[in-house]
């Protein structure tokens, strides 16, 4: 293998981290013994130590190493006013479009279509959805079309246009994906994201809430109350990490786009200087990738999207995703945006109070800008295990790993004793157990053979395991510590052990 | 003031406790600058660590620290199957009454009346609501009714009924407690709590979902892929932290009972053994009660409430509630329920999924019991407030402090120089900050004099202040340490500084 290649991205498929997840108590599908609900997904005892290491690492960061942010942790529902001032009860929608014959429905944005033209004649249409390969999928079925109907001559290479920018004379025409035909295609509408429901005995419209889509508006409701009774001085950060849900037309992808997903988000609030906003932006953008890094995500899997500027909202100045390989594609994973200051301003609108600040250094009022970084816990947990699995061989035998930074394994370490059958070597082995439980959660496993539990603790990604043997009694009072990634294993003192493992932890 | 009075239960109000959390940035009422929305709560800077440091400490010492406890983090919004095999869809309601010309809305069960009886005769009715001292003001109602109808003679004292029990003949009778007369009071009627919502782009039947009321039924749908996935063996449990939401009829008390809150519950499963739950019922009684105590709860303030035998669910063998004293009395604050099988059984009947565990110890099949702990964290937040919160005097001062345990303070020390404009000092202080800063959230405060700078700590609760001065820098090396609850300080080193915050916080 080149030393090219050994680096290059490794192809993991989702088939693997899916059924990684589901065979070793990761990620279900919610409410599974009922046939599941689509988009929604519960965590299981693995997932759910993962997950809260990926929020403390991302809140201890964020927030208590830093000098310039403070948190907050808002309601899920809010008063509806709040989506009526961000913008989304208007705005927030994607336009769907439903397939009268098979009862599919489609993102319009999603759904592409061409026209099929042989010798400048249009003899059809073809339509696909948006993929990695769909341009080539597209081409495969217009040549099919040709072939079909017997055209002679050239075949014109398609080229693609959504669903949503359609002429309404071509609706009729456009094939279903699902059936392959065309005329069962509805126009394309606009379908809010916002999940509706009624607070107080009364359902009408007066008592209409929504479930937050995101968790930024929260954090410029309480703007007022933080700078009012915080002591923060522009520039600084509110953040916030919660649920958030969204009614997605086509959830797909496992936990990358689903309907109830978790978001750490950040606004960080700064004067209205023309120049400023580009040096803090370029600053969010260079620490969070360096973040992500941080908790194990591999460099080349990153990349950064920039935004051009025809495409930005009108109150957008620019903005810039992290990008991460998935096994479906390169994707959106961490949106580093520079919103101006449209959300206060609109919020000073529509309550009637004053979202301006009084800067003492600079000596004057303004109603602050932000650049907010974005970035879900879900996405990061997929990218994370993506980034950790491996299949390697060990003395001949494949095995999976998952090769978690430290502080991102949810066991830390194994306790594991030679044999279950002699008591001293037992209590030995929980003596250590109990010290290290006091501090990370490890996991003691008596039961198969050494290297059996060895595979176990590597395909959870638990960085080390630690053996208690005859020697550790008789001989040298050592324990063995076996390092997941090389398998190599060293005698070490007990305390020797605890310290190498709190230190990959903690970092220290 | 005698022992007895010393030891006596504090006085704090509910105004003071909502003032401090309102001043120092620990909770908001939500969308505040909408207007609020009732019964929706946020946590601001301070808030967001305590509501964390008590969610941590929950989840450290009930599964972390255990070995036959793991967890689990489920969707908020399930398959709604889930909520018709737990009973939530037929059952989970709370009788409601209107008064037709005030608009305000009552729970019917904790609305009462009673008839005012003078001489043998029926001369009206009085109604109050819940309340401490409910039968005082009704006693005092009567009197009054009596007094201005100048009847003689001797009056019955009143036993009050709720308006739930009432005879349909008496509904035009009760007097409105919002207008004191009778006849606007509609009859009571059943009100589901779930607050309902559609998955999806079609809004029907078929698409309702709900959002959790309770995150136990979580774990119970989770069961079978924990089992089969996790390696655990009953008795084992299963945790989970996370959002629930009721539509209460009348939100009240602050945090103690709101729509959106945030739920800590445990399935504790074990085998049908007829004695069994009885012990285990009772270890977790004990140890929940410990574990509030080792988070600072006052002992004093916590009480034991029995369910009374005839007043269980039919499914259930036993609960015990563990109460805390709060300004607004004595009120349940952790349910620790013995529920039998029936929940699992529900979804085993509801979705043909088998529920039943293989015991290898008994050889035998069963559906296991539960032991039940749930508490909600925004009660147990309240209760620590209400235990820390303190006014006494330091040199003749008032100061308002809050004590609480080193592990539940949202800022674990203040570093303060001495001076701000002495620039060794200040880096000094600066390098001891971000020692700290590494290890837990620290506050750096240079501004204002020492003294008052000691009371902004108190006030959030800081348990140790550390001041740089002038001897640090010129003569011994050491920094002073202050003890928020005695005043007292102390030279010490560095290292023992750090040494003593440390031990004090993850008491080791």
């Amino acid at each position: 293998m080149s030393e090219e290649q050994s680096t290059a991205p490794k192809t993991v498929t989702m088939d693997e981290v899916i059924g990684l997840c589901r065979r070793r108590g990761f990620v279900f599908q919610s409410s599974e013994i009922y046939g599941g609900i689509n988009g929604f997904f519960d965590y299981g005892p693995l997932g759910v130590e993962l997950r809260k290491n990926i929020k403390d690492a991302w809140w201890q960061d964020m927030v208590h190493r830093r000098d310039d942010v403070v948190g907050v942790d808002c309601s899920i529902i809010m008063h509806p006013k709040v989506w009526q001032a961000s913008g989304h009860v208007d705005g927030f929608s994607d336009p769907m479009v439903d397939c009268k014959e098979s009862k599919m429905r489609y993102r319009a944005d999603q759904l592409f279509f061409a026209p099929v033209i042989v010798e400048g004649e249009t003899i059809g249409y073809v339509s696909v959805m948006e993929d990695a390969s769909m341009e080539d999928e597209a081409n495969k079925k217009a040549a099919e079309m040709k072939r079909k109907l017997g055209k002679q001559g050239e075949l014109s290479p398609v080229e693609l246009k959504s669903y949503d920018e359609a002429d309404p004379s071509e609706y009729e025409l456009i094939p279903s994906p699902a059936t392959g035909k065309p005329g069962s295609l509805t126009p394309p509408r606009d379908f809010n994201l916002m999940f509706e429901t009624n607070v107080g005995a009364i359902r009408n419209e007066s008592s209409v809430a929504y479930l937050r889509p995101e968790t930024a508006q929260g954090i410029f409701a309480e703007f007022r109350n933080v700078v009012d009774t915080g002591r923060v001085k522009v520039p600084f950060g509110i953040a916030q990490v919660g649920r958030a849900f969204r009614n997605e037309i086509t959830p797909r992808n496992f936990i990358f786009r689903s309907r109830e997903f978790e978001q750490m988000e950040l606004e960080y609030f700064i004067s209205p200087d023309e120049e400023e906003w580009k040096t803090v932006h370029r600053e969010w953008i260079n620490w969070c990738k360096e973040w992500l890094q941080s908790i194990g995500l591999r460099p080349e899997l990153i990349g950064e999207d920039v935004h051009p500027e025809d495409k930005l909202a009108h109150y957008s100045r620019a903005c810039t995703d992290l990008t991460f390989r998935y096994p479906f594609g390169v994707q959106e994973l961490w949106g580093i945006a520079a919103r101006g200051n449209f959300d206060l301003t609109q919020h000073q609108e529509h309550s009637g109070k004053s979202m301006e600040y009084f800067d003492e250094a600079r000596k004057e009022k303004y109603i602050p800008h932000v650049i907010e970084p974005s970035v879900g816990v879900d996405r990061i947990f997929l990218a994370v295990l993506c980034s950790a699995y491996e299949i390697d061989e060990i003395g001949g035998d494949k095995r999976t790993v998952l090769k978690f930074h430290p502080r991102m394994a949810p066991v830390k370490a194994a306790i594991l004793p030679l044999v279950k059958n002699k008591p001293e070597l037992v209590e030995r082995a929980r003596g250590l157990y109990e010290k290290l439980q006091r501090r990370f959660p490890v996991f003691y496993d008596a039961s198969g053979a050494i290297g059996r539990r060895y595979r176990r603790q590597d395909e959870i990604g638990t960085p080390f395991c630690l053996t208690v043997d005859f020697d550790t009694l008789e001989k040298d009072n050592l324990v063995t510590i076996r390092d997941r990634d090389t398998c190599e294993q060293e005698r070490v003192t007990e305390e020797e052990a605890i310290a190498r493992i709190t230190a990959a932890v903690y970092g220290e």
